[in-house]
């Protein structure tokens, strides 16, 4: 196996360097083929590094940045006034061929902005697509995309998703003919806009995509399909959604476990439960989520993740490296838009 | 309190006259200012009427109609050839005055199209919207619109819907002044698609609504908002993505109650809980879905709902009778079209 690369915003999310410091060293320590460019200040990266074995010194570069993104900057100022940022240098690094990949547990607006202006979208793709694994009712996965990247999408857009998320589940998610389905308000060929229809009938005509049809929301739990595509409106609504549906359930069982002692029981079982239910919920806190259809690869940690948490999504990056995500999306859009002409 | 009539849709549902007819009877007797016409096949209610006692024979008329619209028929096909069904009759007998509002159980698409077609919307109104109350997870409750009714909403439209979940959490809800919000994918004001901003401009104008801003996903059960306005696609999938977690949920406390006799103890408690969160997400089966908009009263209860599910739904459209809700809609929507002009 070849040396990979990845670069770090080592100051993204609510903790920065406090969990994605221990994080990299995990890394570095379960995989020797991994190196990295921390992206933060120097004087702060520095004295970390000193103190560091000297395995672990020879794996790593710094990239000295004295700016940060903050978590409620807008996209539009962060694109204009962050360029010596961390999150901007990795994305450079990345740009430049300097890292194979990167990953930021930083803003996310401010993530999709500059990730789109710097490293720009494939050939064939329109635009890029937030992706991620959400958990399925018998303990399966289903990627959903798009998270909230581009709210209007039009059909065209959808389908790139479609032919992009196939991708991802066969290549990272090793499915054989991924099952991909469009989320619709139902089933019936006659359901939806007109922006779904026409997108069904392209992917229906396309024999490249296992397309399987129309599902609903509460399929996204079901298990019917490996490939959900939806616009960013939809996919953000429905992930938020459920992540305060979540809320409102842990919310319930303590209410009712403060009404007697058998509640009482009930709920020091049934918590950690929810909670690891709430945190599949919030799917790039447990494995990242990935944006695609760029010219080089970007995960997303949660801004508030742990650095098991953000662990996953190194790995997540690591792999999708390995796999040459964007190179297998170049390559399956042209294929799919040689069928169609 | 004047006498107030309702048109019942007796074939609408998975169970018809079974939990349609007993529901029927528990109105009669809870409320002695109600009639009812009840439209179904003339030998399957005349059997059953001649059992019931002499204030409840005087108190319905029955109405003969020897169609049925299935719960799978298309939208179109009921309109064009279902002239003679207990759905469309119910809907004939509000255009017609005979009925003060009505209620079915029956196919949703099919009543969308239906309703819309016979009623048609009240002045100033576009499109009509379906609207029901969720939970939040203090214990109070949100209106949400539109949970499918349209797919595609122009900048109006929503700002209409805002209009009218105003109007029925102020008269219905009780509610003084309901705070309304736009589900957004974010609540910066830079956030969303262009439809949403010009809603959102528009509402900001509006001193006779009080709109207070965006609104995530997860605030549906924050009581953030009384009244939480989207479009049908969004609503649709925020609802039914709710309800597919909700099963999820249901489903991993059953796997983890096989594991050991303590969670075998704390199924048996949590398991009716998440049960009743399921029927409360489950908005129309619970308490009815309103189509408002139109120039009638019409009450969706779902196809699978119980006899005391099909009750609530009774009562929701006495109680928009009483409170004349078309008409407020139409003034409201008269005054704030002054206001903008």
């Amino acid at each position: 196996m070849r040396r990979l690369t990845l670069a770090l915003d080592i100051m993204g999310g609510d903790f920065g360097p406090h969990i994605i410091l221990p994080a990299a060293v995990s890394a570095l320590t379960e995989n020797p083929h991994l190196y990295f460019v921390l992206c933060g200040p120097i004087e702060l990266l520095d004295a970390w590094f000193n103190k560091q074995n000297l395995n672990i010194q020879n794996r790593i570069q710094l990239s000295d940045c004295q700016q940060s993104v903050t978590m409620d900057e807008s996209p539009i100022s962060a694109l204009r006034s962050k360029k010596d940022s961390s999150m901007r240098r990795m994305l450079d690094l990345v740009e430049q061929g300097q890292a194979d990949g990167c990953v930021s547990a930083g803003n996310t607006g401010a993530l999709l902005a500059m990730a789109y202006h710097v490293l720009k979208t494939l050939p064939g793709i329109h635009r890029p697509a937030l992706i991620s694994l959400m958990p399925t009712i018998d303990g399966g996965k289903v990627y959903l995309l798009d998270l909230g990247a581009n709210v209007d999408c039009d059909s065209e857009v959808l389908f790139q998703y479609a032919v992009m998320g196939s991708v991802l589940a066969e290549v990272v998610g090793q499915i054989t003919k991924p099952k991909v389905a469009l989320l619709n308000v139902g089933v019936e060929q006659n359901k939806g806009n007109d922006r779904i229809k026409n997108t069904a009938r392209e992917l229906a005509e396309t024999s490249s995509i296992n397309y399987i049809g129309y599902v609903e929301g509460n399929d996204i739990f079901s298990q019917k399909a490996d490939v959900i595509v939806t616009d960013g409106f939809a996919g953000n609504i429905a992930l938020k959604s459920c992540e305060g549906l979540t809320k409102l359930v842990i919310n319930e069982v303590k209410k009712a476990s403060n009404q007697n002692w058998l509640n009482k029981v009930l709920a020091k079982i049934a918590l950690p439960l929810l909670r690891n239910i709430y945190l599949r919920m919030n799917p790039d806190q447990y494995n990242g989520a990935s944006l695609i259809g760029l010219r080089g690869i970007v995960v997303k940690s949660h801004g508030n993740a742990s650095s098991e948490a953000f662990l996953y999504a190194i790995r997540e990056a690591t792999k999708e490296v390995t796999m040459q995500v964007p190179t297998k999306i170049k390559d399956k859009i042209e294929a799919v838009l040689m069928e169609r002409h």
